[in-house]
C-alpha cells in the first residue's frame, strides 16, 4: 500500500479459481504473492467455480471484475490443461485492467467491453517460481507473475507479445421464426437462473420464456415484486434475464441446470 | 490505511451477507468499496448466512461485531425487501460503530448494548452508485456508502436523520410456572445448538433442560468436559447456553433445528 | 503495514482453523487482532478443516506455510482439547516463522525442514482477552498473542521456554518385503488423493500401487497427460505421490477417505 496505490488500483490483486477453499492451494498462491509484493491487497472473487468449468469462471469473473478499480490485476485461474501445450499462459492488458492466467477462453466474457492494448506470452523464467511444477501454475507462474506486475513491472519483460487469444464469450441467443434462444450461463446461491438473454433483447414489458417444461410470463422489476413461491422473470442487476421464485429456488423447483435452453418469444404481445 | 487508522478502526470495513461465495456478488461489492477507498481493510464475517434469515445473520452480527476496534463499519446485507418500500437504506451510528444496510431488523441484536447516536435513511443519490438497481443494493448503495463513510464523510451527508428503525433483538426466553421457554438462535459447524438462554438464567451449577425428546442435566465448563459421546450443557463463548455432544453433533443427533424449543427448569434442586 | 513490514513478512497473519465459515467464530478472532493492531495484513489460509481433525490441519498448514515471506505469523486453531489440561497453549519460533495455536501435534508437519528457535507456553495473562473462556481459546488467547507478535513484541514475554513439543509429523511409510506401506492424508477438492508415499520413494518412472479394490500403473508427469476418465498416479506439486483421474474424482470413484492404505511395489519393474 504505498505510494502509487494511493493513485488507483495498483496494489490491487483479485483472485478467481476453481481451486474450492478446503485445500492449501489458494493459501500458497497468497504466500507466494505476498514474499514478492508484501504491500498488495488481495482480493478473492470466488475460488468456488465448479472444478474445471471455464465458461462459469468467465462469466462471474465478467461479472465482478468491471466493478474494481482502474489499475487492478485480475489473477484468474480455471485451467484444466494445466501443464500441457493446448494453452499458453498469458497477461491481457487492457486499458482499466490487466489479466493473468491461462489462455483458454476464461477472459473472453471480461474482455468484452474492454480495449485491449497487448498480449504476453508468460515466457520468461525469471518471474516464475525456481521450481515450476506441471499441476500448480497458479502458484509457480500466475501468482508470482501479479505479484512482480503489482510492484511496477512492465508487461513486456515477462514474455514476448502474441496476437491472438482464445476469446470464448458468452453464447450468443440465436434468433429464428420469431424466437430467440437462449442458454442457462449460471444457476446462483439462491435458485436464481441467470440466462444469455439480456435487456436489450426483451421489447416490450411483456415476456413469453420456455424454459424446460415451464412457462413464464410475469416480468417484475424486483424479486419483491413477485407472491410468495411465484416463479417470474426479471432483469437482473448484470442486465441478463434471470429467472427467479420468490422465497425458493427457481432451479431446483424447475429442474433446470447450466446450458440448459431458454426460449423467448421475441414479440409476446402478438401471441 | 492512512494516519486514520492508526488512531482507531477507521477504514476497517466488515461484510456479513447471504450471498455466498460461489457467485460474483461479494466480490462486485468489494470491488466497489476499493474503487472509492483503495486503502480500506475489508474483513468478512460471513457470507453463508441462510439465504433471507435476517435473525440468524443478526446473531451473527452480534456475535462477531462487538470484537473489532472502536470506527469499524459494519455492512450488513439480509435483505429480503430489497428494492421495495418495506424498508429502508440505513446507516446508524453508535458510539463505537457504523452499521450500514437494511433496516429491517438486522441490526438489532447486535445494538444491544450499544448506544445508538444517529439514523440516517440514505436517501442522498449523490452516494449510491450511478444507476441503482432494484435487487442489488449490497452493491449499489450499501458498499458506496460504506466506502465513503470510510474515507471520512460525514454521517448527515448521506441522507436525513430518523428516529425509529426496526429493533428486533434477540428473542427473550418466557417464564412461566416454574420453567423458562427458549428458543434455538444457532446451529453452528460443530453441531452445538446455541440458545436464547443466557448465563444469567442459571441459578446453580446444575440444569434441567428439555429440547425435542431429550432431557439434559449435566453442566459443564468446557466441551472437554464432557464424556465421549455425551450431550452436555455449557455456557458458550457467547454467554450463552449451549447443548453440546461430544465428538458429534448435539443437532444432528437430537434432530434439532434453528427456532426449536428449549424449556429450562428454573429451579432444578426442586426437582 | 508500517515500515516494518517492508522489510519481511512482519505484520502477515495467516489464519488456519476447523471453525467454518458461517458463524462468528473467525470473524471475533479477526476483531480482536485488528483492535489490538490495525495494520496487521490477515490471509486466511483454510477455516474448513474437518471438524477437529488435528493431523489433516497439520498437512494442510505445512503446504501452505512454506510459500509465506519470512516473518510471517501462523495462527493455527484445530484444538478438541480446548481448555483442558491435555495441551499447552505455545508460541513456536523458527528461524523464518512463529506459530501460534495448541500444542496438540497440529504444527509437527510444518516444523519439519524448519529450525526451532524457542517454544514458549502462553502463560502471561497480560496478553490474553480480560475474560478468557474455557472454550475459544482461538478468540481468547492465540488471536491477542499473535496480534501483539505482530507489532514487535518478544516472543519471552508471553511465557516462559518449555523445551518439549508435541510433534506428530506426517506418519513415514513403512517397508517390508518389497512394498511400501502408506496412507491417505488428505483428499483434495477435485478428489485427487494425496498419499504420505514421496517422490523419493520412486524408483523408477513405473509404478504398482494398490489402493482399495485398484491397482494403478500408470505414472504421468500432469493431469492432461491422462486419458479422459483414466486413473493415474503421479507427482503433485507438495511433491507427494497422488492418485488422480481426469475429468473425475478419483477419492469418490475409488471409495477412498483420509487414513486408507496405498502400497507400493518398491521395484515394479521385478514385476
Amino acid at each position: 500500500m504505498g505510494g502509487k496505490k494511493g493513485i488507483e488500483g495498483e496494489g490491487v490483486v483479485t483472485l478467481l479459481t476453481d481451486f474450492g477453499r478446503r485445500d492449501s492451494y489458494v493459501g500458497s498462491m497468497k504466500g507466494v504473492i505476498l514474499s514478492i509484493n508484501p504491500h498488495v491487497t488481495l482480493i478473492d472473487i470466488t475460488h468456488d467455480i465448479a472444478p474445471q468449468q471455464v465458461s462459469q469462471g468467465g462469466f462471474i469473473l465478467s461479472q465482478a471484475a468491471p466493478h474494481f478499480p482502474k489499475g487492478t490485476i485480475h489473477l484468474a485461474v480455471v485451467d484444466p490443461g494445466v501443464g500441457t501445450s493446448s494453452r499458453r499462459p498469458v497477461l491481457i492488458e487492457t486499458s482499466r485492467y490487466r489479466f493473468v492466467g491461462p489462455d483458454n477462453g476464461l477472459f473472453g466474457q471480461a474482455l468484452v467491453g474492454e480495449r485491449v492494448r497487448r498480449v504476453i506470452h508468460l515466457t520468461k523464467r525469471e518471474y516464475h517460481r525456481k521450481e515450476v511444477s506441471r499441476t500448480f501454475h497458479g502458484r509457480d507462474i500466475f501468482a508470482p507473475v501479479a505479484a512482480h506486475l503489482s510492484l511496477g513491472a512492465e508487461p513486456d519483460a515477462f514474455g514476448r507479445r502474441i496476437t491472438r487469444i482464445k476469446r470464448d464469450g458468452m453464447p450468443k441467443p440465436r434468433l429464428s421464426r420469431g424466437t430467440l434462444a437462449g442458454t442457462v450461463l449460471h444457476i446462483d446461491r439462491f435458485g436464481n437462473i441467470i440466462t444469455t438473454i439480456t435487456s436489450h433483447h426483451l421489447t416490450s414489458d411483456r415476456v413469453h420464456l420456455t424454459v424446460g417444461t415451464a412457462v413464464i410470463t410475469r416480468l417484475v422489476t424486483t424479486y419483491g415484486d413477485a407472491k410468495r413461491g411465484e416463479v417470474v422473470a426479471l432483469i437482473g442487476s448484470s442486465r441478463l434475464l434471470e429467472i427467479a421464485k420468490r422465497n425458493g429456488s427457481a432451479a431446483r423447483d424447475l429442474g433446470i441446470g447450466i446450458g440448459a435452453r431458454v426460449i423467448l418469444k421475441v414479440d409476446p404481445l402478438t401471441d
